[in-house]
């Protein structure tokens, strides 16, 4: 569960690091540690393969315990993306993905902009072997990859956290860009646009919209996807659900 | 001993990594993978604790072996360092020292600069309680420094290494990150986006969306706006509007 702020260390602030599936406690300690190298304090992880807390992550962490001890365990990627602005899943496959795709140094004064404008800012790993998975990928916004030697690109989980980390700790003097003239109000935040996301499919599958069955799943990803690139606002969100209501509201009126 | 080329990974170059004393072999295997993540090649150690070869040192080198195999081991630093035009010290403590002082975003492009004129540059890693003595540093040209975590700023030695084999790396003509895989295909015409805008607007009105009426006008425009930002290809307009049918076709259905 969360610490207080009181357990936490002081230097907080920075993105959230979200491990999905960790397989060893040794790379969690890891990331713990390379996480408070550069300030970073909000460990979330899902469904930890070895339950949690876990002995095997102090050993590694070497004085980050705070950083363990404020860790957060969540059964679902959706909750423990909740209440984010901006999620960024990094992954060294370029998938047929849609989404923008950053390196850690354009992500770096990125995150600092979205940070000082008030908004939450996640960045998803996949598990060790297997990296994250298509549908993990749908709930972020943008893809981080690192560039890497092309003939061993696979870096260790605990030294992917820490190069991010450097990247944001690294990008801290940069002056923070403006926003743009005409504020669109902040963005909708991950569960707002799950709950979005639930209230369309729900609708179309009662309209029959995913056939055949099999196809569902693949529709739905894009489908996510399609909505992710439209950087929607709250208003936005709040917007397009009640267009929906009222698209198959109608329903009754006819 | 060294490797001959021919069994070395073919992307070759970079700075020569050196550790004084390692103590962990599985330090040392991540320093192996970190340098061949980011096509570094020549490991030198000085005294490794647990002599050499380590079989922990394979473990967490994690597929990076040909590094190990080629790495070559020496008793005194000053053998190590013999060959090289360059040579920095990577410490966290900044001493009285009158060299320069460089962080590994500023050593990236030097480091370029040296190997494209021929010259040999290393990089000094001390063990990993006590890092570098004085003597060692002094055998260096310039002090290198990651800014890190005041409070927090001792560095896992993998860790110290892979920043900087990705500061060399990214100080290349590293491609540029790629755009997605898979293209977006081209964007909406204004003709798709109005026949968009009409569909979805008369929907609304059988819906008594746009009420009241004196009203509609401007929420016509907040929603042709809205949809404006979203940036819509001519398959997203497409797609969107295979929605509102199937939002407003299941009418029928109930």
């Amino acid at each position: 569960m969360a610490g207080t702020d009181k357990t936490r260390p002081s230097l907080t602030g920075g993105p959230a690091i979200i491990l999905i599936e960790p397989q060893l406690g040794e790379n969690i300690g890891a990331t713990a540690r390379a996480m408070l190298n550069f300030g970073l304090t909000d460990l979330r992880m899902v469904r930890p393969r070895d339950g949690w807390p876990n002995p095997a992550a102090a050993a590694t962490a070497a004085g980050a315990v705070a950083v363990l001890e404020g860790a957060r365990v969540f059964s679902a990627t959706e909750d423990a993306v909740a209440g984010l602005h901006h999620v960024l899943a990094v992954t060294a496959r370029l998938r047929d993905s849609v989404k923008a795709v950053l390196t850690p140094r354009e992500a770096g004064p990125l995150m600092r902009r979205w940070e000082s404008a008030g908004e939450g800012v996640g960045l998803l790993f996949g598990p060790e072997r297997a990296g994250l998975n298509n549908d993990d990928v749908a709930l972020a916004d943008t893809v981080l990859t690192i560039p890497a030697n092309p003939a061993f690109s696979s870096l260790n989980l605990g030294q992917a956290v820490l190069l991010l980390a450097h990247a944001w700790y690294q990008s801290g003097s940069a002056p923070a860009p403006t926003r743009p003239v005409e504020d669109l109000g902040p963005p909708a935040t991950k569960d707002q646009l799950v709950s979005l996301f639930e209230h369309l499919e729900a609708e179309l599958d009662k309209a029959g919209f995913f056939l055949p069955a099999q196809r569902r799943k693949a529709m739905v990803r894009n489908l996510r996807n399609m909505v992710q690139r439209f950087g929607l606002s709250e208003l936005d969100a709040s917007a397009l659900r009640g267009i929906i209501r009222a698209l198959v509201g109608s329903k009754g009126q006819d």
